[in-house]
């Protein structure tokens, strides 16, 4: 069985580490704050030095961090895994970070022999830990369909997407669909609300139809209830937003409706929400609205 | 059995009626342009000489037809419904038009001793042909009590959504919901194939996840084929988009994304594109991008 390296045990490496464990994995973590490590060491995982360290010890080595630049210093720094990884090994970022970032990694890291796949996730925490993660791949074909078990023992729909930096891509692609799907729903609430309709039934009647989405089905129950908490936090989204727009940039490529929810979100941002869940663009819908939505519920 | 009268049978009319008569109500019809009536009349119903002549003979009388002066002709004008309805009568409108215009109706009918309730429905030709529309419903709540087993001959989710007008409000928040959903699929799409991702994989690997809508399932699909022949006709949703931007002037609520939205029908209609489909959208979306999505089909 591969020998697999798991760095970054935040809220989701956490669930997708513990999952491999129970697929009897044999697993070496590492995480900047150490004391995050413990619950895996606990679980049966082995302790690993530094990213360089965990990287020797692994056949595979996967890392679920924030940005482009954390990715950078975990693969690239002075301690990184390019340093520890053998010839032949694969190094799966599972982060979402810039797709041109991506390349230039896995250029680097081809060069001394170690394959590279982007594999970004969608799901959430709760996909993570029930082992139900969509996770969209980018690489070469062959090192996907070798990383393939590790993959299922995390995720439900695994799909190779395409070349390097396609993976990162494709969750770029879902994340415009999210924001203007939760934009959305912010909207029509704020619509209903105004108008005084009873938004439990407004709900209840347009949900299952042309108008549904996970959006509204989960994010719009959540407003029902007045619930601002996370799942999805605003800084990671506003993080992805300006993913996209550094791409597009890139790609020379206007997009007016995924520019308008970047600047709905900056509202958020604004007004100090960031670690709310994205169900709270509805604020910055009710600050140009210059009303309340929640005096409806 | 209550005795139904039916005016209107375009596209979702004729479904709609021909439930009905399937349900083994007694159907009396009418249509401005008299030969659509005969697929009806073949069917078992009988044929009325005007709105006016269809209430005299109905205890029920549903109209279905395009925009509010429509409704306001076939109800107030000089052959209304208004001129030959029994008090205790009821009118059913389940056009789409300004829930303002609704309430005036009703007002009207009112003092003649006739109920109305505003009855819009979602689900296109087809939920009207299989009779799975979702009905959302304004109106005094016994009325529509009285009228539950019409409305469950033509559809399955029907909800009673509050007072007059309500159901105009819930179907409008329906279609803020609808257009802005479908703009999320069309950007997401050109931002996919401007990347040279394999569309069909990228759509795979999101439909069924945060990402996920009835707009990308469906129209989401059509695209991936290059189809934009309608199910729902751009001349019909900037129809819709006209009543939601009237109905939030009156309201002074700015809705920035809807708003996004109208501008980008309005490119279509500016193309000449009126009778396609929705998901037509896309083309707005190329030409702000001058690029072509269909290049990468």
């Amino acid at each position: 069985m591969k020998k697999i390296g798991f760095i970054g045990l935040g809220l989701m490496g956490r669930g997708m580490s513990l999952n491999l464990l129970k697929a009897n994995f044999p697993l070496t973590v590492w995480n900047r704050t150490r004391s995050k490590m413990k619950p895996l060491l606990d679980a049966g995982a082995e302790e690993g030095l530094s990213p360089k360290n965990v990287a020797e010890r692994s056949d595979i080595i996967i890392d679920i961090v924030t940005d482009s630049s954390d990715v950078e210093e975990i693969i690239l720094g002075d301690e990184g895994v390019i340093h520890g990884a053998k010839p032949g090994a694969v190094v799966v970022d599972m982060s979402t970070i810039s797709p041109i970032t991506t390349r230039q990694i896995a250029e680097k890291l081809s060069k001394k022999g170690i394959h590279m796949l982007d594999a970004p996730v969608s799901g959430g925490d709760v996909g993570a830990r029930e082992g139900t993660l969509s996770i969209m791949v980018g690489g070469e074909l062959d090192v996907f369909q070798d990383c393939l078990p590790v993959f299922q023992a995390m995720g439900k729909t695994i799909v190779h997407v395409g070349g390097h930096g396609m993976g990162q891509i494709v969750k770029l692609c879902n994340q415009i669909l999210v924001g203007l799907n939760m934009l959305a729903v912010a909207e029509a609430f704020m619509f209903a609300s105004k108008a005084g309709v009873d938004l439990q039934k407004a709900y209840s009647a347009i949900v299952g139809g042309a108008a549904g989405s996970w959006q509204l089905t989960n994010n719009g129950a959540k407003l029902l209830k007045g619930d601002l908490e996370p799942g999805f936090k605003v800084k990671d989204y506003i993080k992805d937003l300006r993913l996209i727009s550094e791409t597009t940039a890139e790609m020379k490529l206007p997009l007016l409706g995924t520019s308008l929810v970047q600047q709905m979100f900056r509202i958020l941002d604004a007004e100090g929400l960031r670690d709310k869940g994205t169900q709270a663009v509805i604020k910055a819908v009710e600050k140009i609205a210059c009303d309340s939505f929640l005096r409806a519920l």
